[in-house]
């Protein structure tokens, strides 16, 4: 029986730090990525890739901010704009990896499917909103927002006359379609899912679904999904090709493997960064603590050099 | 064993004429469509739903268009515009969709797969572009994005200073992962696929599969995945519950039933809408020629009515 993976991909496997994110950008960095994937596909693994959407709908945002500006067309709620960037990306991806396999001489079916993620609406990221969106405003501008769209914001840590709004960053609960997602997968097809974390949507009181301004982490409903659908690996593409201890500082210190005890002792020393790497250790502690066998922190460019990457097991 | 049926939405079917396009309108409409749609399911038919994009990818390429103004943002070529489309309007008939079921007691997983659809590099269509998109620009600016980024365009019918994109609209020939969109829908699964005539694709000289700036019609898209897959009937729902001869004219009369040999009649006759009906019973025309046993064209809240409609069969 083939081995299943799931595979995130950082936002810079699509747009890297210093573009400005034209489609021909898009696609270049795309391939190099996936050229570094065939090696697992040779190896006749099934797998699930997810995909951050960062710079994308952070683009669709502001589009949506100068759509109603000039032309006067009504905004999106946040939930279309994951949605839309869901289509866009899994497109971008699904056409390149295609090209790319065929390349290789591998023939394998992609399909990409606009993923639902629901969360529950008695989260506590409902009361406090962490998740920073869309374009800096003025206080003027971003106090009419409150009025007119309900939105929140927050002042920006860098500049004292700028606002942006913020959003919940609720826990993934269930991935709708995961038995869709299995049975694909497990007939060999590859499968792109739950980008951007998946569109967010919760059950009201009447349990009817229901869209939600928030963003979930693609690494927490990557993890979830894997472990859903009882994948054997995880993996989390990112710009670093470890985890490293005290990252960025003269102690920093290169972690080959980690166990669940490790990261529980590294975690209360605040040993991971808070906005980056804590939530991609936590995701790949999740995993082998649901009964994943290893999950993978690395970059792509290093994916088949045995020699790097964290790996993460129970113990 | 249960009947299949491909059913594509018009329109406005999601946002009406008269409309700015809220998300709510678009909520609301989708609902109205929907709760008509639940007869067919009711009868235990499976189900393969396509929809059109006009008004919601024409807000994209506006919006687009304002986010490079303001802030410089990159614009993206039109098939992911489309693929956007297909996962923002996709997520959403599929959430109310799950909603409408709910209500009526009806149990059925929906899914919806970001679709590309094949066309030809040779199609005649590459040298007469006729599908306007986008917004009016003055002279001096059409000319600018001639030279920027080779967009054609042609003069306003309405307007003497007014200009407009214009691209091609080529023949859909092959639908991507039609395969898997036949496994899913023959176990049940309402699939929602080929949207906006689905992300125009085509295969290079290498075979290498790319985008194109392009709109493919979304019942001629709808017409070839019906027949691929031998759907039994094929749906076209518009905003007239019947197909006429001579629509808007003081002749005109309503046709209940049409066959191949008066299909070809009216069509010399010029009978039909060249912009609007014309494609439309063609494109029934194509599915019954390929083996389907029946096309209809009515209007959503006629759907159940079995009076109401125009049925389209090969004799």
């Amino acid at each position: 029986m083939s081995k299943l993976a799931v595979i995130a991909l950082g936002g810079n496997a699509i747009i890297r730090g210093d573009e400005r994110g034209t489609i021909q950008q898009q696609n270049n960095n795309s391939e190099d990525t996936f050229e570094h994937l065939t090696y697992l596909l040779k190896e006749g693994y099934n797998m699930v890739l997810s995909h951050g959407n960062g710079p994308q709908v952070g683009n669709i945002l502001l589009r949506n901010d100068a759509g109603e500006e000039i032309y006067d067309i009504p905004q999106m709620p946040l939930d279309i704009c994951v949605a839309d960037s869901q289509g866009g990306i899994g497109y971008m991806l699904e056409k390149i990896l295609k090209n790319v396999l065929k390349e290789a001489g591998i023939n394998r079916e992609i399909v990409t499917i606009v993923t639902q993620v629901v969360v529950s609406k008695d989260d506590p990221a409902f009361t406090n909103y962490t998740k920073r969106v869309g374009k800096l405003y003025d206080k003027k501008r971003a106090d009419e927002l409150v009025a007119n769209k309900g939105w929140v914001f927050k002042k920006s840590p860098k500049r004292d006359d700028a606002w942006r709004r913020v959003v919940p960053s609720p826990k993934p609960i269930a991935i709708m379609n995961e038995k869709i997602i299995n049975d694909l997968v497990n007939s060999g097809v590859i499968v792109i899912a739950v980008g951007g974390g998946g569109v967010p949507v919760y059950y009201d009181d009447e349990g009817m679904l229901r869209g939600l301004e928030a963003v979930i982490d693609k690494d927490a409903s990557s993890s979830l999904l894997a472990s859903n659908i009882n994948a054997d690996e995880f993996y989390m593409l990112t710009d670093v090709p470890y985890v490293y201890k005290n990252f960025g500082t003269p102690q920093q210190e290169i972690l080959e493997y980690l166990t669940k005890a490790e990261i529980e002792e590294l975690i209360k020393e605040k040993a991971f960064g808070e906005g980056n790497m804590l939530p991609k250790v936590q995701s790949a502690l999740r995993f082998v603590e649901n009964g994943g066998k290893k999950s993978i922190i690395t970059d792509a460019s290093n994916l088949e050099n045995e020699k790097f990457g964290t790996r993460i097991t129970l113990e």
